[in-house]
């Protein structure tokens, strides 16, 4: 939801359709997670089918919420800081954009309170910013905009008064116990957190599903500590669904707008990103001649990492990359010039979209508080 | 405002019209206080003129609002828990009024937020005890309804937009610097506190007053870093009042309905508080004939120093009392009689103008939030 606290590195992805790599699956050991069974979901999205969705916490009962036909819901917050997203939001919108479809009230809440304290953007510009940019981006990336309610931090007096009795349920070393690290600032930020993700409980208690990097359990963590800790049992301990990371085109970190060189934003100029997918790590051979004889390496190449969890959506598709790569068919060079070419119209896409949505933003469900 | 912080044992109550005991000139000293000089005020109080109003920070500005006829406030919270107010409440009201007299501004919050976090009175409980009993309490002890206003603290987002940012300023080292301990309980707590006591100053940057007992230092000093911490000099840092405890009737230590049978309350049975007042401890000498021969001792007796505090406004019938006690001429049975008899009379104008004032509460200046 907001800043990420715990960093993993994924310096290898797993290739398409393969088991976890042992990094993700150690992290579901520690951690205590499930491990997400694609078999429990229906229609799978392509990110559950990849393995890209790796994991979660109470799986089952979404899952049953689901073939049940049960109310849950699904909750994400927008950081209204830049005019920028990164591709990790975009799988985070993919995965409340299949819960939706499946049945989930959906409830997207403006951060503006944490990106005034926490980044100096005022709450007027972080509105505008929502309203101009984030929200229509969601909408862009398939959220049903009839389907779908929204709500500005700043404007939800029980969110903070949520937040204000959430602070005197966990103690300083609780909070370091999960955080790792403690300060009134980040304090703040999480029992607000904790606020939003049982808001929509609020109205009625029900089971929650909040889909997010595998960076953001600490906030999970804190607010199933918290319902549990409730004697009133007024809330609904939230499951969450967790992805791994888009990688960095280097391949050697998570993707991130600190390495500009090595990242994509949302929007970014196309011509600009093909340079970047140019120069981007591949599993491709020494030679041309090597790699026509022993086949590419696709689980060590960024472009088909890029391909699995943002540009290609039938899996047929991929599959004919993947073996075509694996043949020495498909050299890297003309595999890049695709990855540019989907990419390219991708992004125009998305920003075509933007900018239609940003006229629907007027009608859209907003919470109206007293 | 809420929880005391710091404990200072008065064991020892300086006499009226001495100087300061040791423990309180310490109290200043170790926490750079200015002590409250009572030339620079005009018209002061009985508390003022007596000492036991005894420090403050940056009062001269306050001094100097008052003389040259500038905007300031002075601000104080109710913390709604249940249906009594100490004689440490008295004084702050005392000296809330009189800032009122003086021209300032004057506002009082129902910290109805703090109430259901720290002592699980739900806000609708909060808010019918405050219009119920505290707020005609207040008013029963001097403020001024025309001129004073107030506030709920769980209606009031602008203060806890304040609390988000202010929660950013401050590290858990300075916090725990300032209060000793650091919990996240606590620094929800101090953070809103500090929006509370700021919150005047939206609207237009000018100094004010806190009165508060001596353990609430700080709070005031956490709003003054925070203020000092604030690039765009948005806030005035705040002046406080601080006012020396009333003793428990035994003399041990501040009063504190933990110990009944040394505290009284308000309201409280007359009857019960006068069998109270008869066990206190006064500075009477071992034998009537001892004390008719050495005089009796004000500077160690509760009864005297309830007068000083609390029943006697008139500087001379104190001083007759005291002049009397010392020569022997009034021994400590008769003082008592007289004691109950002006409690007595204290309580019940103190009940009945709660009843009168209770029928006024709803034309009262509450600040409509949108």
């Amino acid at each position: 939801m907001n800043q990420p606290i715990l960093y993993f590195m994924t310096k290898i992805i797993d290739p398409y359709g393969s088991e976890l790599v042992e990094d993700y699956a150690k992290v579901i050991k520690e951690f205590g997670l499930d491990s997400f069974s694609v078999k429990k979901f229906p229609k799978p999205n392509k990110l559950m089918r990849r393995g890209v969705v790796f994991a979660g916490r109470d799986l089952e009962i979404v899952s049953k919420c689901i073939k049940e036909k049960k109310p849950f819901y699904v909750l994400s917050g927008i950081m209204p800081t830049n005019d920028k997203i990164h591709f990790g939001t975009k799988m985070v919108v993919e995965n409340i954009r299949y819960f939706q479809e499946q049945g989930a009230e959906t409830y997207i809440l403006i951060a503006d309170l944490e990106a005034a304290a926490a980044r100096g953007v005022s709450l007027e510009e972080g509105r505008k910013r929502a309203m101009d940019f984030h929200i229509p981006a969601y909408l862009a990336l398939g959220l049903d905009p009839k389907k779908t309610i929204f709500y500005f931090q700043s404007d939800n007096k029980a969110v903070m008064h949520m937040a204000y009795e959430f602070s005197k349920k966990i103690t300083l070393n609780e909070f370091r116990a999960i955080y790792g690290v403690a300060d009134p600032g980040r304090i703040m930020s999480a029992v607000t957190q904790v606020g939003d993700v049982l808001f929509p409980q609020l109205k009625e208690r029900m089971p929650g599903i909040i889909p997010v990097g595998i960076d953001q359990d600490p906030h999970i963590r804190l607010a199933r500590d918290v319902v549990k800790r409730s004697k009133d049992k007024k809330f609904f301990p939230v499951s969450s669904l967790y992805h791994k990371y888009t990688p960095s085109l280097d391949g050697r970190v998570k993707m991130s707008k600190s390495r500009p060189e090595s990242c994509i934003e949302l929007p970014e100029d196309p011509k600009q990103v093909c340079k970047k997918i140019m120069r981007a790590k591949t599993g491709g051979r020494d030679t041309t001649e090597e790699q026509r004889k022993k086949g590419g390496q696709p689980e060590k190449c960024m472009i088909f990492e890029f391909y699995k969890q943002h540009l290609i959506e039938d899996d047929k598709e991929l599959q004919n990359i993947y073996d075509r790569c694996k043949k020495g068919e498909l050299l890297c060079g003309e595999d890049k010039q695709l990855c540019c070419k989907k990419m390219t119209a991708f992004l125009k896409d998305f920003e075509e979209k933007v900018k239609q949505n940003k006229k629907k933003v007027d009608k859209l469900h907003f919470i109206q508080f007293k």
